[in-house]
């Protein structure tokens, strides 16, 4: 136990749940590194797609992203909406599912699930493929690498909420600073002096091999769009916040909201001043828009190195919004019944760990699938995010139509407005993207909707036949009829019959005949068992000989259980097993495991009615 | 079960264990195929030595294999001797215990089972060796081939002694033919024309690049000794024989011997006439003295083929020896309880069939770890054998000494003989091999000796402990104290309290606080249980609660049960564990294992007093 403490932390007592729980500052790097960390990406996406348009491509990049800002605008608002009216943590999977039926809800638990798990292993090899690219000896350890940031980000947070928290506030700031830096960088000159001025010129952009065309531009924006996953997080986690609950929730909204805007609005229109384009990634000389932006306003200073390895941990601990989330929500999903009820539980540190270690295995199991370059993926990602934010809008107006309450009219003219919004960029995004593998998505979520559904299933008709609206039956407690093996006479069998005798006067004894001397083993039962008890007055336990023309032991046992059990009607039968137990794991190997083997093959092929009943007998330390 | 029917063939009763026995033509391939397969590398392997010499160091070949002829026949004469003193197999294990105590005993068994596991590696390795180098495309899939030879063994050893008896017929004979063909192929044309006619030439012997020394023949006698393993197998499997099982086995004895002795005087002179030696095996050009000899007398025709075929396979399954005999002798062993006593069980097909796996096992293991290339394994191998072999003769020496009987003098000296001759040879092994890797069995052989002795020790002390010659005592037998969890009232939790309280009148029932409404549990409690039994005027079990505070629900339950069995003294705690038994295993992804855990917990932490009752409720199947 003491190396979990160390590892993971003290066990946290039900009680201490309310100091576990975090304020605005820690929630932003809590919750809000996903969507942060689209700023490192999301332009570059956008900008990637716009390469065939050459120079004028890059201005392009501003109306693009004014549409992804007011997208994310009309986001903030919709979800401070939802925060309100669920303080109990709102994700799509409620409001969804309380609004709109269990099967909107089942979609949208679906569409988030893959989501999380998407941008767990998306981000961890974003992060990495970056780090290679600065440093190329590293090529033939991606995988290792990315196993590594999933196992440091397990850690973190196996320690807990609020550790974890506070573990990637360093990171997030930083980065945030030095972006909001480079953006005023970029500014300042082209304020005063009226044109940008170069410390480090960007490569220059190829010559146009293409017309701009509406489809080029709506793949364009479908690519920018994944700069909008991960909003969602803090309306899911609205629990996670210490009181007032609410408010911290919507404080934190704000400032990752603004941030986003701040650094996407200043990113794209920096990319535009400066002639900033994306490069062939995989062409020679690649080198990410960032990195070119933050050359071509500080040059490669020690500022250039500061900026770029928080770029790096952003998109690597950008997983680490997944893993708040994603406990959180099958957890409730869970308590729904729709998945094992495993994930409901809290365990050590107060957090759903279940839920940790599935998105921890899940997340494992796609990076070594694609070796950690997890590119092909990226399409799939932003499917999932906006499936869910248009249910949750959708939701969220039948929820005001439903409630009223005031100025409901105005709150469903913005969710409303969401809905449509989201919707539509979902339209889009599946469009662009069918081909490159969102077709997959298609598959995957309704896949995991019939798997739910099974669960649910099943766990009702557990509750359905067990549950008991009964009290306690008294009549016909008779005693049960015993059977107990018996190989040779010795201690540990001595014990189990006196113990089979306190049960029931009616005890059947069973012996398997072997090579050995039988006549032996009769004059043994004679002289130990049968005098003795006749003399003491009391029953003589019955001896039944099973013969094993094969030499199994446990078949015959079994078969002769069932065979009784089935004479005996309702009565129960309960099989007493003794067993040695030994010390470590190399003396178990010395001994058959018969004992336990009975046991298994009982619970397998036997009925409600047969009880087993272990007498373990203790090696050295004797009763 | 149809599965393993037709692989393995159906199970075999204890009644038929005589139909399953064989006579001298069967016995010849089971426990002769390592004896014969000796004659196609023994006369290599001290050739090889012999290469530095030149034309010489073949004229040295026929004084080597006479000194070894000798030393076969002294091993013929004394292992006739065993065979008539320990009918029931008497192997070097039984002979050397019997007669020398139980350390010559582990000595010469430990040094029995390194030898079988190292023919079976090394021959599966020399056949497939020879393959590849017939057809050097193979080459990439050496350890694929020999464990598919291992798997083929194993297989053919799963059906029972018989059927592998039969299934190496075939090859044997085929070998021996062949060879006997060779041979007399060589003779004829030396007896009638007076020297040697070559259809094909072999390849020119190099000139000498050493001279003649004492220590080089010394080693060359020490590879050629190689020829000689496998010879003690009969033997040790004198019981394998149908009746009558003595002169079966000596008849099968004297056939192996005599056609062993045939072959290698026979190679041994032919290389001499023909003037063939021993090509450099990791040279270019390398071929084997078999190959050149065949093609020296008989042409590169379908008859080279066939022959160099039969060596191949009869190299190959000269393992299968291994296979006859290693079940058998740990069996012996293991019923000394030197060894893990499932050693001694006889499964299905009345074979040992633990000693199967386990030779196996270690032979896949050896092959896996050398890449199917155990070159390097076969200076052990001899070590072992004449270690045995030794240890075998010497017993028989104190055998006669003691037992003394008509002409015991005679006797004895024949196995002095024996007892010297090959005790020097171990000798000449041990010293011309110890730097090439002989030391390897000095850490070895008394590893295991040590680890034998340790489980001897474990058995005893078990016995010491568990064995009972006193009658049951029948005073005490009181009721036990019975524990039951409870979570919350279902029908599995009524089926087992009803039990519970069958057993006894003092049941407490435990429930674990967790964060639901503990008012309804209570209330549910008053009216199911607490009221009803009440009114019906029985004892009402103990309601008792235990807090959890960090949300464990298995830990405080054994804690509370170790506390109550404090309490308790002598009496004996029955705790009664209700669990859900579902169909499948996604079924059991399901649901919490708490129930096994309990249990397992229980028996971990538990002390002999305290009891687990398992109460299954079947899901489908109510009773």
């Amino acid at each position: 136990m003491a190396l979990l403490d160390i590892l993971f932390g003290r066990p946290l007592a039900s009680s201490e749940d309310l100091s576990e729980r975090i304020g605005p500052w820690a929630g932003v790097p809590l919750l809000g590194l996903d969507a942060l960390s689209s700023a490192a990406y999301g332009p570059e996406a956008g900008l990637t797609l716009l390469i065939p348009l050459g120079l004028a491509g890059v201005h392009f990049i501003v109306p693009i992203f004014s549409a992804i800002v007011v997208l994310l605008l009309i986001l903030f608002f919709s979800y401070r909406q939802t925060i309100d009216a669920y303080p109990m943590g709102g994700g799509s999977y409620t409001v969804a599912t309380e609004n709109l039926g269990d099967g909107a809800g089942l979609l949208a638990g679906a569409a988030l699930m893959t989501d999380y798990v998407l941008t767990a292993a998306v981000g961890i090899s974003a992060g990495v493929g970056a780090l290679v690219s600065a440093a190329p000896s590293l090529q033939p350890h991606i995988l290792g690498l990315c196993l590594l940031i999933l196992a440091v980000i397990f850690v973190v947070n196996m320690r807990g909420l609020r550790q974890s928290g506070v573990a990637f506030m360093l990171p997030t700031y930083l980065f945030v600073g030095c972006m909001l830096a480079v953006i005023l960088l970029a500014i300042f000159p082209v304020v005063t002096g009226g044109h940008p001025r170069f410390v480090v010129a960007p490569p220059r952009l190829p010559p146009a091999t293409a017309a701009v065309s509406l489809w080029l531009l709506l793949k364009a924006f479908a690519s920018g769009c994944t700069a909008m996953t991960g909003v969602e997080a803090v309306s899911n986690g609205v629990q996670a916040f210490r009181d007032p609950g609410r408010p911290n929730a919507k404080r934190t909204l704000t400032i990752i909201i603004l941030i986003l805007i701040a650094l996407l609005a200043g990113i794209a229109w920096a990319c535009k001043a400066y002639g900033i384009g994306a490069t062939d990634p995989d062409g020679p000389g690649y080198q990410s828009v960032l990195s070119q932006l933050t050359a071509a306003v500080a040059g490669r200073g020690i500022f250039y190195y500061v900026s770029i390895g928080s770029i790096l941990l952003v998109l690597a601990f950008s997983a680490n919004t997944a893993f708040a989330d994603f406990p959180r929500l099958t957890g409730i999903i869970a308590s729904h019944d729709f998945l094992p009820h495993v994930l409901v539980s809290r365990g050590r540190r107060l957090l759903h760990s279940w839920g940790i270690y599935a998105l921890t295995a899940l997340t494992a199991l796609l990076l070594i699938l694609f070796g950690g370059v997890t590119d092909r993926l990226i399409p799939l990602y932003a499917i999932g995010a906006f499936l869910a934010f248009t249910l949750s809008q959708a939701g969220m107006v039948a929820h005001w139509a439903r409630e009223r309450g005031p100025a409901w009219r105005w709150k469903l003219l913005m969710n409303g407005v969401g809905a449509v919004a989201t919707g539509s960029t979902l339209v889009v995004v599946l469009v662009a993207k069918f081909a490159a593998g969102a077709w997959v998505t298609t598959l995957v979520v309704p896949g995991m909707i019939a798997f739910m559904a099974l669960v649910r299933r099943h766990y009702r008709r557990v509750r359905l036949e067990t549950a008991e609206d009964k009290p306690l039956r008294l009549e016909g407690l008779s005693e049960p009829f015993v059977i107990m093996p018996l190989d040779r006479w010795s201690r540990i069998t001595e014990r189990g019959l006196r113990f089979a005798m306190t049960l029931s006067k009616q005890v059947q004894v069973v012996h398997v005949d072997g090579d050995e001397d039988e006549g032996a083993f009769e004059e043994s039962w004679r002289r130990n068992v049968a005098e003795p008890v006749s003399a003491a007055g009391l029953p003589v336990p019955a001896l039944v000989h099973l013969r094993s023309p094969y030499r199994y032991l446990i078949q015959p046992l079994v078969d002769h259980v069932l065979r009784v059990s089935g004479e005996m009607g309702e009565r129960y039968i309960a099989v007493v097993v003794p067993e040695l137990v030994v010390h470590n794991w190399w003396q178990a190997l010395l001994h058959n495991q018969r004992a336990q083997l009975l046991k298994l093959m009982l619970l397998m092929k036997g009925n409600g009615r047969i009880v087993v009943l272990n007498i373990p007998w203790y090696l050295d330390r004797p009763v």
